[in-house]
């Protein structure tokens, strides 16, 4: 499962200490080769957390032999004795399992401005190596979880002999510039790095970028692909790149859908759009509509508010001609009042919001979450 | 008070039905001149109502007799219909009051897409047209009311012997691009054209347009302001300027105070920029965090959620020096960890939220409120 899905993988997730709650909360993924390829995505928040400049710089060099990921803080803000703690990490994790500090990636997420708890980290990291295995998978994916109700894991296993796996968290602060969130996703796939970085681009472009739960993009969004060729098997670029895709794809709806405090899971589609930049602008600034957020929570299909985010995008329309359709009922016609509201229940878990803006062959669609009292409740009550 | 503040403009508010609570929802102002000047800003949204697009026309003449407002009903996206409504209320009003209907504008405030009762508006405007009265501006505001829970009416009345006064309504959908919500604005001062709109265009762009409380554009914003020269008097332009960005404050100020739901003001204040748009950017985008505004709602000085905002910005800034303060504290100091977060308290309803960037001498702040269950609430039982 998940990261141990591909052969030549390790993984364990264990309780560090970091989190009041004792619950998991530190993971380590272990690549065991031949190969080392890594590609990454970062965060384009400009206050990068300190294993964010950390892992940025590692996975420069192209070659990583581990992953450690932290739930329980952010070390994001923390200045340069933040940074001096992800360094020690990396320097820990590489004196335990035999490689360089250079060949570590680090992931945190938590809180943001508060130091990590350095001593917990030392241990956790003896003992998250004495556990490694290559079933392990599920315990790392589960010690990377923070506001999530459910671990985020998916997998591809091609009939051709090679696999790809992941592993992701998500829950808050959801809307990524370049990457989202933390996973980690490896692959047994004999992948050359530049094929590895064009497919891990075109996934994360296509899928955890289309996530957008409220609008709040993290400073430590990372995602990390590890390629070590133990299946022996190159798949052309199509067929990889297709099957990261859907292992990305499938870490991205499960993101949405156990969203802080979400009681629907809303697609906000766009056909008929000159672009495929307008119809991602147009379903990026209805997704992030508190109005319509706050209407689907309540099950009412209130289009004046899709029309209302709809008409504050530069895209081209004309809005004598522009559709919205609620679960398919087209509620706002051609321009014109359509089918009666009430002829649309939205009482599913699943939502579907089409705008066809009449001006094009594009479309594209945002994922998103109606904003509820446990969205409040979540952000409101708590530090996280 | 309020529209009826300055000479010679008589106001009425009256129940016309179009609300189901039977509460105010037709109110009307009239100019009794001698001058007739008018100018005004409209929502930039590409949905502008009927009533806008009418308006629109009638202000681009220069001359107002009257402005008919109406709350429980936006007549917004009601197609060519919609439009022959807005127009048959102007020519109403007209034969009631002997002008042309090309004098009349128009101000509809309720739920998006859906026509307006019309036969409850024609005998509305002949019992408003009966009430007309020069102590009548109270009543027009607490007419023009929707999920508000106050009137707001704003004056000034100059030593000179000329005033300013005004009203508006707002509580939801808080985010103007140009203009904001209704407001209707008077004055019995000399001004021409010219000077009426460069004062109006400069007030609301320092005003109305920043309060953002929601991120929402409406389709039906609009400002209004008529000048009448009843008093004779043609104070110097710096002057008559002021004094209305003093008003269109005030009222500005008023409708962030109201807004649904909320349970905090939020000065969000940016200093040290290297110019105003920047300082507006910064300003905005953690104003729109929903996060952000969670925390606030549970008086948690979460200051990692300002600056993952701020890092999603392009203004001119380097990490390292950007400090953040809440009520004064600075919990980040100079890009590393300030006091600690338990030294400030948010209990009060006033909070001042001020971003440092340390890149230049502009300044800029955005009016907002938290967000909470109230919101929520209000936003997701009730079509509004």
């Amino acid at each position: 499962m998940s990261v141990t899905a591909a052969k030549g993988f390790l993984a364990a997730g264990v309780t560090a200490g970091i989190k009041a709650s004792g619950k998991k909360d530190l993971a380590l993924v272990v690549n065991k080769g031949p190969d080392f390829n890594a590609a990454a995505v970062f965060t384009s928040n400009r206050f990068p957390a300190a294993p964010v400049q950390w892992s940025r710089k590692i996975v420069a060099g192209g070659e990583v032999m581990a992953v450690l990921l932290n739930s329980g803080g952010a070390n994001a803000c923390t200045g340069a004795a933040g940074y001096a703690d992800t360094e020690q990490s990396a320097h820990w994790v590489a004196e335990q399992i035999g490689v360089s500090p250079e060949q570590v990636a680090i992931c945190s997420t938590g809180l943001i401005g508060e130091r990590l708890p350095m001593s917990n980290i030392a241990s956790g990291i003896a003992t998250v190596v004495a556990e490694l295995d290559s079933d392990g998978g599920s315990n790392a994916a589960q010690a990377i979880m923070t506001t999530d109700t459910v671990p985020k894991m998916a997998q591809w296993k091609d009939p051709a002999g090679w696999s790809v796996g992941g592993m992701a968290k998500g829950a808050g602060m959801l809307a990524p510039g370049l990457a989202t969130m933390l996973a980690t996703i490896t692959t047994d796939a004999r992948v050359g790095l530049e094929v590895l970085n064009r497919a891990l681009r075109t996934a994360t472009s296509l899928t955890f970028d289309r996530a957008d739960s409220d609008g709040c993009m993290s400073t430590n969004d990372t995602v990390i692909l590890l390629a070590n060729g133990a299946s022996g098997i190159a798949p052309a670029e199509a067929d990889f790149a297709n099957r990261l895709a859907q292992v990305c794809r499938s870490l991205a709806r499960q993101l949405i859908g156990d969203a802080e405090g979400a009681a629907h899971d809303v697609e906000v589609r766009v056909t008929g759009a000159a672009s495929e930049a307008d119809a991602l602008e147009v379903a990026r600034e209805v997704a992030r509509s508190n109005l319509f957020k706050c209407a689907i929570f309540g099950n009412d299909p209130n289009w004046g508010r899709v029309l209302s985010a709809v008409g504050v995008t530069q895209a081209v329309f004309d809005s004598d001609k522009v559709s919205v359709l609620f679960n398919g009922t087209p509620v706002f016609k051609d321009g014109q009042l359509g089918e009666n509201r009430s002829q649309v229940s939205l009482d599913g878990r699943e939502v579907v919001v089409e705008i066809q803006l009449a001006a094009g062959t594009s479309a594209a669609s945002i994922w998103t979450n109606d904003l509820t009292y446990g969205y409040v409740k979540e952000n409101a009550e708590y530090s996280t």
